[in-house]
């Protein structure tokens, strides 16, 4: 039996030759949070920063698994290796979502340049974040050239993508309801590029000229980036070619107006932040120091102690004893 | 000018006897984390306790706010106080969503025992939860009989939301999209009493037995609690005397089982556990230790320290300094 240290010399030789199946292992292997997995998160992280990773994100029903589909086609032709993260809002009693994402994709699975994961977000409290952005590491440090993230466009998990990616898509579509868009419009302000999708529909020109009214609205950023609006159908392909130009001319922006340092820069600090929470929280639930996580939540279960003070002595001892 | 202290005093004790100003002044003390309102959060805590706290979650579109006005009317009936606090996606762009929301509510606007507050999510990354459970714990130290947290069904907030809740109502509808669909299948298990709204469309039995047949694939929890299916409809008002009363028999149920001390317990650790990591963030923020923080940023950034290394750092750092 090898050790820990042998396979995981191995398992990231593998992952730097781009080998899919070494990737699925340690994408697994991070998301299990086995001791491999674990061990190889920091080689991981210097190993990249090569990738374009790039968010795609919008409200439910918006078409955007179509959108990256098509996108990856076109990325393909023009030469690209693509690697797709889906994450996946739907339950196990379910399934539905991600059966539907797995069809649309079929076509590249033949196709070594294009991966596809989907990651579930049932159950998870930050899980789904670090899974994601773990994965997202591998694939650049397997030295994909493009890395999508696909996300419902709501919630936490979102929050966390956006702050690794360097350029994000927000999708939208026409004749959405009004609580949708009222998601959609959360959304407005973390996009590098606009996609209305299914702009083969008779109102999708009034809803790419709302969008301009908002941006106008809005103001401009003044940093030199026009945010473009694209109509996109994976019907007729229209757009299509026009966002992956896009992505192109967003990335070189990034790179000569020195914002790509500027967001690189917040991602490590989203990316500190998280797991020093995870470790905070790690060392809370240590069983050496058990007995005094829980005579402490006993106090504010019984509302003798009020969880402020709890919450400052705990991080106190967790200081004093490292 | 008096004191932060003389000041606080007379707060809390305004907010104990109810008074619907001295409530809105303290919710928007802690929204605005002025140092008022920071100096009133311990004592808020040890002061509640008695309200029964109820999470209204769902998919967007399924007319959670339509029948949180038509219960928060019929508890009236039954004499109970009703507090009220929205959570909303919307962004200040729109507003669409909040605005529908205060006119659903305007016929309790008169009445002194219906209390009812929105939360904007806008740009919050962890606050929006901070602040809405700040803002429960205020209704409860001022005596409300019940506290309504309604949320729009997907992300953090929901999770923390659910988190505090004594008892949680999952709304879903009929006639929503796929993808609406798998985001209501995700909060399938945080249920204790499901709603299918708008149970006057010809749809809707359907609805309540695919409903119904989920619940039964999921198998009972064998904890004596059968979860209802309540069919409701704010045209007709059908079911929503049923959902008062399902309510009312779940919270004797929690009492007399043991499973709100269980509840209680879970809470405490999640509020332990969110402000533990408030208290570490705001420590690596602190300005006296910044250049610390600054400098492993940079090295992160620049990939030659990955973040997890980082991390741990930062943390004896903080530990180390208190």
């Amino acid at each position: 039996m090898r050790s820990i240290a042998e396979r995981g010399a191995e398992l990231r030789e593998r992952v730097r030759a781009s080998d899919v199946v070494a990737i699925s292992q340690m994408i697994s292997a991070l998301e299990g949070r086995t001791e491999l997995g674990l061990s190889l998160r920091k080689d991981l992280y210097t190993m990249g920063g090569t990738a374009h990773v790039i968010g795609v994100t919008g409200a439910p029903g918006c078409g955007k698994s179509t959108l990256v589909a098509a996108l990856t086609k076109v990325l393909r032709q023009r030469g690209l290796t693509v690697g797709i993260i889906a994450v996946d809002p739907s339950s196990s009693l379910t399934g539905g979502a991600i059966l539907g994402d797995r069809i649309r994709m079929q076509e590249h699975t033949l196709d070594r340049g294009a991966y596809m994961r989907s990651m579930s977000s049932r159950g998870s409290l930050g899980g789904v974040s670090r899974a994601t952005v773990d994965a997202v590491a591998v694939l650049d440090a397997a030295g994909w050239d493009v890395v999508i993230v696909e996300t419902v466009g709501v919630g936490q998990a979102d929050v966390d993508i956006v702050r690794i990616a360097h350029t994000t898509i927000v999708v939208s579509a026409p004749g959405l309801g009004d609580d949708i868009q009222a998601i959609k419009a959360g959304l407005l302000e973390v996009a590098d590029l606009h996609v209305v999708n299914k702009a083969d529909r008779p109102d999708a020109d009034k809803a790419i000229a709302e969008l301009l009214g908002m941006l106008t609205l809005g103001g401009g950023f003044g940093d030199g980036w026009d945010i473009p609006v694209i109509g996109t159908s994976s019907v007729t392909g229209q757009g299509v070619q026009e966002l992956a130009d896009q992505l192109t001319a967003h990335r070189a922006w990034l790179r000569d107006g020195g914002e790509l340092g500027r967001r690189s820069r917040a991602a490590a600090v989203a990316r500190i932040r998280a797991l020093a929470y995870e470790l905070l929280m790690e060392r809370l639930d240590d069983p050496t120091k058990g007995d005094g996580f829980d005579a402490v939540v006993d106090a504010v279960t019984e509302r003798r102690l009020d969880p402020h003070t709890a919450a400052a002595d705990l991080i106190d001892r967790v200081a004093a004893t490292t």
